[in-house]
């Protein structure tokens, strides 16, 4: 977890006054009173608690920026009566950063190091040929990538009805999953946008749930895999030896919005943990 | 995977000649050229495969390691008709090191990065106090470790029933979890030897499979939970508030052995990846 | 070295055309090819000549952004005379990123990794207290953090005459060194400001050299180094053992501007590597 | 730093009994403690200083090993007169294990992360050719490695006149340096026979220092210069543009013994931070 704070710091910077700076230290004792005062339903909402303190606890402090990260466990399956021990289940981390302004929220939540790969139903043709070109065209690949995704929902108020948090994290990781999962790719840039898109326009949720993403963004490393030549060895490679290579990448980033809407992600945050 | 090639290699330290010398590339290429001959049955054949040859076909090559690591995938799960998609699934790392020197076989199996947590049922107490000692005893603490592990197969000859390395795999990891979900723990040194003689003990296998482990040795960095002191902002910590630490930490490791077998898992391969 | 490429890229993302987009496997020959032909002067020159030659030769791309990492070596000292031994010198990484769109450049210049430490003239206190303050007021801490900076030039046309980008580098490290140095430190955002405005305000350069610094922006993680209370063992800790943690840390970050100069660093890029 | 103890520790095992058992939290406080105590005049002192302390003052310890690791630190320069900023070199990490079983020492002294790279002077011919052979033969390659040493010393009991350890560390710092500079190089192999024998003859120290050392284990890893192909650019590379590969690599690892020396230092201590 993460807590920025902003506001008026002018002298502490100037003429090294700290009657405005609320220190690291009573930030970490302050998330540590608030898990015992009032417990933890989702990072999100642990977020905004800490977030709606700050801002509206210390006058001089405009505006909180908390980030969390959540991890998974499983119970340890056991033949007798124990519950109480758990195996982490490490296939990605949950992320998430609640902005506050004393008026309006932005919430945003993502996912980070989801390792997806299809096998076949990938090409890669038609690009710029140039002096420097030596790739080969391809009409069957492996498309391997690790998603990092951000989505920024569409509730800001309060008095709103807010989204249930976990139901729509697990919404949009099921889109962006069934989106890699169903997409002919031509590119990986093709990919992300029906990953993109699939997220935006499956987020109603059901019953007025208020979990609209308005905004996706999306980082996807090109985790190439190389055909390896078996030719000097007498041998003749169908599509079975691969090597994974690992520099250099391509790097493909995008933000999908919905029509209209805002784009308010900073390209930088999906590697900012 | 790595792959260590030991032998009459005097002349290329010495006098700089390489006529004994393998290169670094040509082993490269024939794992490649063997992945594609033969085909990977299991992490376990497929270096078994790979130190045979080394061992066999170089006059000056007496011993072969080779290591290698394999990481899970799981299918995603989509409402058509694809199946060509895959999803890490990252809860730990299987791992295996296998040696040859003409002779013998000496196979390690293991496993990384198993991240592990039992909510109660465990204590310490009763521990030495000296002059430096300030830590309090606890009656019910959070114990959580990594799980590294190294277990080594009594199997050694070709001609001997080799074991079914995937079902052994299993059945260890299964004894390991057990053991650590089972156990009332009074120290993380007992759990560690719940969890080897665990293992040790139910390593027989159905019908002379020949997966019996004769040694296993366990690192286990003790993941501190400290409960967090609540009373400077007026409330009671009722086991609910911890802090994660992750430095300093203790590590604890030990080998189990079968009455009567050697020790001879290295004490600091658990480290070496 | 990165190379971010954006331009008109809708088709590639609707229909997977990939008739604009230039592979990542030719950015990377292109690389190869440009080391040849033209050699490298400095970090920003060849970041520079590889930025032009992606906007000007595709009509599709409208902006080129080339982050690059330079490494210092030192020759090994000998007694012979050989002098083609070096030694990697580790002190920190220089890094660069070069912005063009055909018409203006945008040149970031900074580094990483530069670890500082004052053991005296540093002081923390008059903080704001609340219900959740433990942290007691210290007049003598000791101060350390590892910079990350960037700073922008004011430089952005061609035909104007271009900073000598060695000079320039060794100028703004020198003054953060410096003010870092020569700063009673309040706090660690004081001493920031102190490293900012050193920059700023000593860019000039000799006869008009045009490496004038517009916008600086300094990450400093504020590495605690905590007393250890020795009252248990009957000892007084005066100002001699520290416990060097590493978590929580404070994060200070600002950005510095010239009076008038827009700010344009984003807060994430000192992050991005 | 980390701190191995054992000894008598079957009951912690088996029946759960912490009778013999030191926490880490009482290790951790008397490091705090005998810095304060004692100072510390170089990590092979302070680490012996602590060694003594766990095996004379726990009847049930036997043996203890403690390792530590030493950063380097330079101050400053300033104009003014402070003399109280350092920053941090960062060239290599000073690495050093002391063991000590009531009796004898062990004292393994080392560097880490010591990077260093031959422009010429380096070849790679006459290898092992077989059927998986593709690497073609060079007389002009670039020869990198990123050095990992451990070194024991002769000095094994009290009484006995001890090495400066400092003035030790850098007198096999150099040799290792400079044979590596010095040495026509055939093969890694080669040069790191070169090394290790040149810290062993020249390890005397002057007037019966005691610094003898009598056995060196390094572990190279091969940083893999490929000459980049550039004909489909129609260029010539004569030796000019490289491909910094990072996998795969050879690693070179050996062990140089004085004659008739025992080989005590672990194949894999080198690994083991």
């Amino acid at each position: 977890m993460s807590i920025a704070l902003s506001g008026d710091m002018d002298e502490v910077h100037y003429s090294g006054s700290n009657a405005g700076v609320l220190p690291t230290d009573t930030a970490k004792n302050t998330v540590y009173a608030f898990a015992k005062e009032h417990g933890i339903d989702s990072a999100e909402q642990f977020g905004m608690r800490l977030a709606r303190h700050f801002v509206t606890s210390q006058p001089g402090l405009r505006r909180a920026r908390v980030q969390v990260e959540e991890h998974a466990w499983e119970r340890v399956e056991t033949t007798g009566p124990t519950c109480h021990s758990f195996v982490r289940s490490g296939r990605e981390t949950r992320v998430g950063r609640i902005g506050y302004d004393g008026e309006r929220w932005e919430i945003v939540s993502g996912l980070q190091d989801l390792t997806v790969l299809n096998s076949t139903d990938s090409e890669f043709r038609g690009y710029v040929k140039d002096a420097y070109t030596t790739l080969e065209e391809t009409s069957d690949r492996i498309l391997a990538t690790e998603i990092s995704a951000r989505w920024r929902y569409r509730w800001s108020r309060d008095g709103e009805p807010a989204p249930d948090w976990d139901r729509a994290y697990e919404r949009a990781r099921t889109n962006i999953l069934r989106a890699f999962a169903g997409t002919y790719s031509r590119s990986l840039q093709q990919t992300l946008y029906a990953m993109g898109s699939h997220v935006i326009e499956r987020s109603g949720g059901e019953g007025g749930e208020g979990g609209e993403v308005d905004e996706i963004r999306l980082s996807l490393p090109n985790k190439h895999h190389f055909l390896v030549d078996l030719t000097p060895f007498g041998l003749t490679n169908d599509h079975e030896v691969y090597l994974a290579a690992d520099r250099p990448y391509g790097l493909i980033e995008a933000t999908v919005l919905r029509a209209g809407a805002p784009a308010r992600i900073p390209a930088d945050l999906l590697r900012d943990r």
